[in-house]
């Protein structure tokens, strides 16, 4: 399964960027193979000053070897060895009415013998469009629902836990779905797990090609880039103190400029930064909640 | 003592704030009064767009209260009561040739019957000037030299153990001191121990006032505003993950806008960047290293 997982991360990240590349018009991915001194290695893969992107990442990697030290302590991992692949995906866009997305897919090992997928894939609008968010829950429960009907409503709660800024009291965004430790079981080989979590993958483009069809000609003012660069803020506060990729990367001793390609170009924090009543950003800050039902929401 | 450290770092914030508006000549300090949920409170004061300074704070806080489970769990504190009373500074200025100052000043107390103080300060250059740093070591030591001969070698390697940013393997700047558990003992009475830390918080407008006036009046370009703003985002990297101050205002659920002050306006994170071989900014690069003894540096 290894191989066969870690081939099918790779043929995604191939259509990936190809589509990305098509999507955006006019920049394209620089490639770095990376070694990893411990074992493995990835294919980090960078775009930047798009029509569409500004900054962005379609990432794969494949590590290996001995858990370190680091590992056990801050990730609670046991002593052994380990095998992770997957890809990670965050898109950072030139226009404050374009979502910034993220998607991560994962194949782990534990001393050869326990095995599991996990993954994620989330939207962070600048601001929030109810239509955008129906569409993209509606396809991630299609999706879902094609494999086991409690995965959708299970996921997408998971999703609203964990992408979400406690010190804050926000969501990241709309959500999506997050899941973990979906290993063989009396309903799912792990062959059907690979499938579930190829048949994820298979969203990211449709949704990013509909968002960029609803907003790549919109005009934006100072104001709204304002309000963007604001909201990268929290995007960065997430990534640094509470994301998990981040945390394994970084005490996996994995190669930091693919691990950070998730940052933006540019954030800002502008001290008790409020926005005015009953204005676009207050409406979008007043839905950065959990549970929002987003293929009813009117 | 509490009263005592209390009042202390009260006045310092006064006399800090009225000596940085003389010496920014354009900005004055907001202030905001804030409550603590589970006791105490602070009194934020936030500088922005000044002459000097872009974004900073000056801020008192006095806390106290039962230990959350948070704080047992990610803060490694006993169950019990708590009192921490501190002064937080970080100023970051406009002009890249000028550096990013920081200082902290505390008085902990656990259920009534532990007492200690701790503290640092620290500079961080966007450009090294080995001038400034001697001038910056050269005050430290003299004013930790009054009080015992040990404290400046002992707490200048604290500082580049503390203020280290371990995944890109570099010092924040060019350090300062770090200390901590500073409690009664034979040699010293817990009012001597107050003394030390108003001396070193008398070292911080000085220290900021001849910074000032060397680099006031420098002109920059726009590749030395964008290599400063790459830097910003390694002091933002260093906050969000690794500040032990951060962390503690985050699990002890302090006024996040009054912790965040810590965050510049604006932060840049370019993928990959390379400063140009023998550039000022691979020279700043090749110095952020620990144990360079800056008073005897050329």
């Amino acid at each position: 399964m290894k191989n066969k997982a870690s081939e099918s991360f790779k043929a995604l990240q191939d259509s990936i960027c190809r589509d990305l590349e098509a999507l955006d018009g006019l920049a394209h991915f620089e490639e770095d193979i990376w070694q990893r001194s411990g074992g493995g290695g990835g294919r980090t893969r960078v775009i930047q000053n798009g029509d569409v992107i500004e900054k962005g990442g379609v990432n794969f990697s494949s590590v290996y070897g001995e858990i370190n030290d680091l590992m056990q302590k801050k990730l609670n991992m046991p002593k052994g060895e380990f095998y992770a692949a997957g890809i990670s995906i965050v898109l950072h866009p030139k226009n404050p009415h374009m979502s910034i997305i993220h998607m991560n897919l994962r194949y782990f090992e534990l001393n050869n013998k326990n095995s599991w997928f996990g993954g994620g894939i989330d939207v962070t609008p600048h601001y929030i469009n109810n239509a955008e968010a129906k569409f993209f829950h509606k396809l991630l429960k299609e999706t879902c629902d094609q494999f086991d009907s409690n995965y959708y409503p299970d996921f997408k709660k998971w999703a609203d836990d964990y992408f979400y800024i406690p010190h804050r009291k926000e969501t990241r965004g709309i959500g999506g779905i997050f899941f973990d430790n979906l290993s063989e079981n009396d309903q799912f080989t792990l062959d059907q797990r690979l499938e579930f979590v190829k048949g994820i993958g298979n969203i990211f483009i449709p949704t990013y090609s509909y968002l960029v069809s609803n907003n790549k000609e919109r005009s934006f003012n100072e104001q709204q880039k304002q309000w963007q660069l604001i909201r990268r803020g929290r995007y960065v506060e997430f990534n640094l103190i509470y994301d998990a990729g981040t945390k394994f990367g970084l005490e996996s001793e994995g190669r930091i400029e693919s691990i950070l390609m998730s940052l933006p170009l540019q954030a800002n924090w502008v001290y008790d930064f409020k926005p005015l009543p009953n204005s676009e950003e207050e409406k979008t800050l007043n839905s950065l909640k959990k549970n929002i039902d987003w293929i009813h929401e009117n």
